[in-house]
Order: structure tokens, then sequence, then C-alpha cells
């Protein structure tokens, strides 16, 4: 096992009518900004739920957070939560309403230009203190420290992690999900897939606890991940994919072990050149490069196989081969395609994605930092 | 799943050499009580590492804590902390030290007699911060806001939780646990086995991701414990064993689930009467607690033979009587004997342990709140 530090202060509130509990977890003398994304919890009643339980306490709001938040837009709430002293913000929303608070939440106490914080990687001194009231299971912003924003003007799109940012609770009541698009929800879960398989599949570090709390987080979510899909309202399968979403990227699963994140990478520059979905990106991605970088990951790769997807029979070749597409028929079967051609994006965008991940010097991708242009080339023309 | 609240702000450091990072952790400026057992991290070096890390720090030790620590014991540290102005507690040792210390920074802010904390269940409104250095890897106590004391005088031992006692911060070097007894090993590998169960085999409650992780929690353990008990000096079995026993009760696997712990309960009154360790006492109890209830943990029960044993032949009362089996040989393989007569504790305990419950009013035990005296008497008379 490799050393590592560990800490994750969030307090999980999990369950039904939770979201009335923030009343107790924030000051009754709080002037808060409640951020939130297209108007859907207008619809679904959290909007209520969130203004009955905030109380009398002052409140702004600032809505239409985009997926993929961007700074042009966030900036204006910047502004707003400076000139209103505001000291305590709220996300209501999914990972990008989640990421946007957080990006605001340092941006407001920042001296200078906040895309620095991103672009130049300054460090965050302090924050604004947030609470989220998760609405969308994908991402594990609401129980981790990391956001990704985007410079619509630049075409970036960049991830940051700060101690700061940990939201001090996030209220997590699936129901608030029932009525989400299943679009949404089948990229939830293989955000979620994705995001553990970035910690898991790399090379063995004799870490077999988080092997295997990684092997029941992919098993849970291709247990229930189907189930939720075929009946939205089904209270416990939304639950337990709400909950493997966030143990996905807690830190927990990652701490001691190597972690790869290139699909990831591939992936932002997939989402700003081309506005794909996150996780139409990570499904187009991931299984490609594991099928580039299987000599490197082949014992992960071969207990991935018998322990996700009890592949045993064949020689290892054929059992890596199974097991890599295995990974992608479930991403097809929750309803999230992973070819390029399939989000009419044709082959021009495999130089130009290669070309943008070598002018950002993010060049030596992955676990062992040899993921050159050259590999991601290869990878994306396995997955035209 | 049921509701929940996850909350665990311990912040962990894991690794060779981690003592000497409690520096950045606690303020140049406290006033440090040092707290210990019987001197062990005098000669193993964890006690020079401590001493040159807090540095220039004033420093006041107090060593001599006992296992099953005694409130008669603590009451002097209480009356150190208070008349030198101590305004950091750092545990220096096993669950013992850490629960002492938990003890004391409750104890400490605390208007009346302290043992009112436990036996009264008075409220902690405040306590001294606190961090562990952990030397063995056994109760989880590092990583949760439990602790455990003994009233010697009234042959009490009685647990608390509160989240002022939290540890702000854990090292956990398993170098630091080469020199230890191998007994102290093999409670440890049966503490964090019998917490996980404590928490796993009740009744199903569709929380597959929590079921799950236990499982893995188990299995890691049967396979690393023996392993570690085999060369004290293998760094990464006994990495994987230490990190086990704090994921077992941290939280996280209890979240969402019922839970069970009547064998502790039973266990600390065998402990309290007869000086057994704590491990021992689970191991005299555990296997015949899960064969008197298991009726009622007949579902959990064969997923727990299948997954964690792998026995899928015969029927289901057989593959329970298996597992059931298999853990009590597993206990006494990794060293810790399972039966009241293999301590010279003879037939009078039974009585005696179900009167003392009885009179505390602590019937109606475990997850169901369903085992009576008369239950404990079965239990303890299967292994007697």
């Amino acid at each position: 096992m490799q050393d590592f530090k560990f800490n994750n202060p969030v307090k999980i509130l999990f369950g039904k009518g939770q979201i009335a509990s923030i009343s107790e977890q924030i000051s009754p003398n709080a002037k808060v900004l409640m951020v939130y994304g297209g108007g859907s919890i207008k619809q679904n009643g959290v909007y209520e739920q969130v203004i009955a339980a905030l109380g009398d306490r002052s409140v702004i709001e600032f809505g239409g957070v985009e997926p993929n938040p961007k700074l042009e837009t966030l900036t204006a709430a910047i502004e707003i939560a400076r000139s209103n002293s505001i000291d305590f913000l709220l996300a209501v929303g999914g990972g990008s309403v989640i990421d946007a608070t957080k990006f605001i939440a340092a941006a407001t106490h920042f001296q200078g230009d906040p895309w620095d914080i991103l672009a130049k990687r300054e460090p965050v001194a302090s924050a604004l203190p947030l609470g989220t009231v998760l609405t969308l299971p994908a991402t594990g912003s609401e129980m981790n420290r990391f956001f990704v924003i985007t410079n619509d003007t630049t075409q970036e799109k960049v991830g940051y992690g700060s101690e700061q940012v940990f939201p001090q609770f996030s209220v997590l009541d699936p129901e608030t999900t029932f009525s989400l698009p299943l679009r949404q929800i089948s990229n939830g879960i293989v955000d979620a897939f994705t995001h553990t398989v970035e910690q898991y599949l790399t090379y063995p570090v004799h870490a077999p606890l988080q092997d295997r709390m990684a092997e029941s987080i992919l098993t849970t979510l291709i247990e229930e991940g189907p189930k939720t899909l075929a009946d939205p309202a089904d209270y416990e399968s939304r639950a337990n994919v709400m909950w493997c979403a966030s143990m996905a990227l807690n830190g927990l699963i990652g701490a001691g072990v190597p972690q790869d994140w290139a699909t990831h990478m591939i992936g932002h520059e997939l989402t700003a050149l081309y506005q794909l979905d996150h996780a139409q990106t990570l499904a187009v991605v991931l299984p490609s490069l594991l099928q580039v970088k299987q000599d490197k990951k082949k014992t992960k790769l071969l207990q991935y196989a018998e322990r996700v997807w009890n592949i045993t029979a064949g020689d290892e070749s054929q059992r890596i081969s199974q097991a890599i597409a295995s990974t992608a028929q479930f991403f097809a079967s929750v309803g999230v395609a992973t070819r390029l051609s399939d989000y009419r994006v044709d082959q021009s965008a495999i130089k130009r994605v290669a070309q943008k991940l070598d002018k950002q010097g993010a060049t030596g991708l992955g676990e062992h930092q040899d993921i050159s242009p050259t590999d991601v080339e290869r990878i994306l023309t396995l997955s035209a």
C-alpha cells in the first residue's frame, strides 16, 4: 500500500425528507446565496423544501448554472456574493451546480482574477462555507474537494481541488432524483463507474481492501443501475446508485493506491470542443484506453474480469478483451453510447484533442504518466 | 437502505515515518498532554519520534493507562489537564489509550462527576482537541467518536459516543506495530472482524454497497490476518490489517443498516467480571450468538456463508452451521480461543453475566432488541 493522507469532513444527511434538516446546519443569521441550475428544482418540489428549511434567513438566489459550468456565468455570482456580504453558499442541484458553488466559494475570497485559481494553480487560502442539496447522483462533488470549471472563451475545461471547498454538509434524498430525465441517470451511472475504474484499474500495490471496495461499487452499479433506469421511482435502487456515486469519489477507494484519470483528461477535451456530456466522453474513452494500455494494466484487468464480470474462461488476452467489451456493453446497456460517431463527432477530433492536450503540456497522462499524444490518437481512433 | 447521518472528520496520516507530520497538525503554542500506556513506546522508538515531532511545545506526559482503561486511573489525568491548562491531548498507543484520551478530553471540560457522562449519559457539550498515534490496530477508536471506560469500583464497563471527541488526526504507521506481542495482533484481528460482523450480520435492508464493503473487510482480514501473524515485520500485511481495523468502525459500513452489538455488550461484562481481553470475549460470544439468533439472521448468514466463506454446498441449515464454525475456526486459527473454559471461566459466569445485564436494564439486546437474559444464558452455555 502506498502512503496516504485521507480527510473527508463532509457530513452526509441521507434519506427521505432530509432537506428539512439543513435548518440545523446553517447559522440562523447567515446570509445565504442559493445556487441552482436550469430551474428543474422549481418543478419537483425541491425548491419549496429548501426555502422552507431556510426559514427567515436572508436568501439571494442565483439560478441558471449550466452543465459544465462556465467562468463567464459564475463571474456574476462571485460579484453578488461579494457585494451582498454573503456568508454561506447553498448548492441545490447536481455536480455542475456544486462545482460552480465551490468555485464561487473559493473565488469570493480570492485576490486577483479567479480564473488564475484554475489556470495558474493559485492556492486557495480560504473560501466561503458551503453546503449542498444533491439532486443528481453522478460526480461525487457533494462529498469531495474537487471542482471543474469551463472557460468558454479559451475552450478550456480545468479541474481543481482544495480542502477549503469541502461542503460542510450534503443532503442526499433519493426522492429528489425521481423526476430526473433518464439521460442524466444514465450519465450518472457511467460517471460513478468510471470514477471507480480510474482509481482501481492501474497496477497492484497490495491494497486488497481498496481493491475490494472499488469492486463493491462497480458490482453494485452493475446490479442497481439497470433497476433504477427501469423504474425511476424505485427508492431502493435509486438510493443505492446515489450512495455509490458519492463513495466512488470521496477519497476512500483512492487512498493508498495509484490513480489513472487519463480518461477524464481526454474526456474533458471532448466536452470542451464538442459539448458531449461528461459521462458520454467517459463512455467513449474508457474502453479504448483500457485496450491500448492493457499490457501495463494486465494484472488488474484480469482481477477486474474475474471479480467484477465473473470472467474466468479463456486465456489472459481473451479474458481481458471480454472484460473491456463487457464494460462498453454495460455503458451502452444503461443508455450511454461508446463511439464518437454515435455523437456525430468525426475523425478530425482525434488529432484535435491530442494536439490540445499536447499544447497544455498535459501529456504523460495516466498512472505511469506514459500516455503520449500518439497514445491519445490511438485511443480515440479505436473509439471513432 | 435506512436513512442515515454520516460524519467522520478524522484526518488519517498513513504510512512510514508519518509521526513526524504531527508537527504540522498541532498548534506550535499548544500545551500538550501526551497519554500512553505501559511504556512499550519507549522500547520501540515511537516515544522518541513523537517527542521529536512535538519539538519545542510544552509537553506533560501521562503514562500508565491500562488495557480497559479505568476511571480511577484517568481521574488523575483529568486533574493534570485542568491544573496545567492543557489545550491539546495526544494519545500514543492502542484503543485503550485512545479511549482514555477521549474520556479525558470530555471530562476536562465537564462540570460534575465525570463518571456521570457514562453512567447517566450526560451530554458532552465540548471537549479538548485531541490527536492520536496508533500503535495497535484493533478497536478503530483512532477513527471514530466512541470510547469505553471501566469503573473498577462498580465493575462496570460502559461505552459512550460524542462528536466532540473525534480525533483531529490519527497517524497510522504500520512499522510502529512490528514489535507488538502476537497476542495483541491476534486480538486486533478478532476485534476488527467482530466490529464488522456487528454491523453486517443482522437482516437485509437493501444496502448492497454496505454489505459488500463489510464483506471486503472480512475477506481481507481472513486473507491478511494469518500473514501478519506469520511475519510481524511484513509491512504490507500489517498495513492492510491496520487499515481494515480503522475501516471496520469508522461509521461507513454501518451507515444506513441495522446494527447488532449484543456480542460487545455481553463481552464487556465478561471483561469487567473476569478480566478477559476484549477480543477474547468477542471470540467467545460471537459464534454462539450467531447460532442462537440464526433464524432472525438467516438471510444474512446465508449471504455471509457464500460470499465470505465460499460455502455453497448443503442445505440452508448446513451452510449456516458451516459459516458459524468457520468463524470460530478463524478466531482460533489466529490465536484467540473461543470457549469460556479456555480462559478458566467456569459455568457460574453464565448466570452472573445474564443477571448483571438484566440489572443494568440492558436486556433486549441486538438489532431486534430481542436478546433476553435467558438468551444470554443460552449463548454463554453454548460457549462454556
